[in-house]
């Protein structure tokens, strides 16, 4: 952030009246532009004993597998988000369940949100975001090709909370990883 | 959002390949501004069987009462944010329990997650955005001067959990009020 995006002029970082930290103020109108965490919500899809996971088709990790999730849109409930992510990356409907995880990515500003979810029917197919989309049972998961650390964190919760019927949410934390 | 952060030209709101949504776009750098919710994190803080509750010394509800909660900063997990508004305006130290509610308010693009979290000490004072400070057990609760229809959301199911030891996450969205 360079230039004021309400009137073009230069800001500066600096510290204002009772707030902690430094914040991009405008040199000449003075508008405060604030920067804050991104949500990304998405969905843990099952049906019967399987998950859904999609082959991402775009960096980072494209080619690994990931549980369908995204950023938030303005007007929209972390459900709707969580839902329509599933139908973008796996043209999937489903049936939101409960919140089953809530994890921080601080080192990227980003708060994920999963949601456990139903499979509708058994129709899924290929979302533009994605290289392949499938239905794994717990043996066949590619623990070695998944993404993201978050998301085996998030993968592994949910199979062993099927064994404990444990459906209360999961609170982490995840630094940058390699 | 008139003219790009980044090199100060002009932006305009367009349709960009594979998005659902119009973006503001740069003329001349062509960089994507993108716009998505807030996350305010706060927490019900008990003592005892009373709750902590602030008194607005800002608008918007100027002079209601409020649970401690605010933006999430960047770089803070959202525990973090929910303990540090706790002491930015309650000046309380606080042991987070259990997450307590998700919910969305589409209207003004915020998602609120709130968590339940016990007194460390007795000790609390008045912060700088609050008039006055004060632990109140659910009969002297003033339901009729609470700031928001949320934050009412949130303290009665709270208190009736208390009856039940329900412990799952409460989700709910509310509509721009009154």
């Amino acid at each position: 952030m360079k230039y004021c995006s309400n009137c073009s002029k230069s800001i500066q970082l600096k510290k204002i009246k009772d707030d902690s930290i430094p914040r991009y103020v405008c040199d000449s109108c003075g508008v405060v532009h604030y920067q804050n965490p991104n949500i990304v919500s998405g969905c843990i899809v099952y049906h019967e004993n399987k998950v859904l996971l999609c082959r991402r088709a775009i960096e980072p990790r494209r080619g690994y597998w990931n549980l369908p999730a995204g950023y938030l849109e303005n007007g929209e409930s972390v459900e709707e988000g969580a839902i329509r992510e599933v139908w973008e990356e796996a043209e999937a409907k489903v049936d939101i369940k409960y919140l089953h995880c809530l994890y921080d990515l601080t080192h990227v500003n980003q708060v994920y949100l999963l949601f456990v979810a139903a499979l509708k029917n058994k129709q899924f197919s290929c979302g533009v975001e994605s290289l392949e989309v499938g239905l794994f049972a717990e043996e066949d998961i590619p623990w070695k090709e998944i993404a993201f650390g978050s998301t085996t964190f998030a993968l592994k919760r949910y199979f062993s909370d099927q064994k404990t019927a444990f459906t209360n949410v999961h609170i982490g934390g995840f630094p940058a990883e390699e």
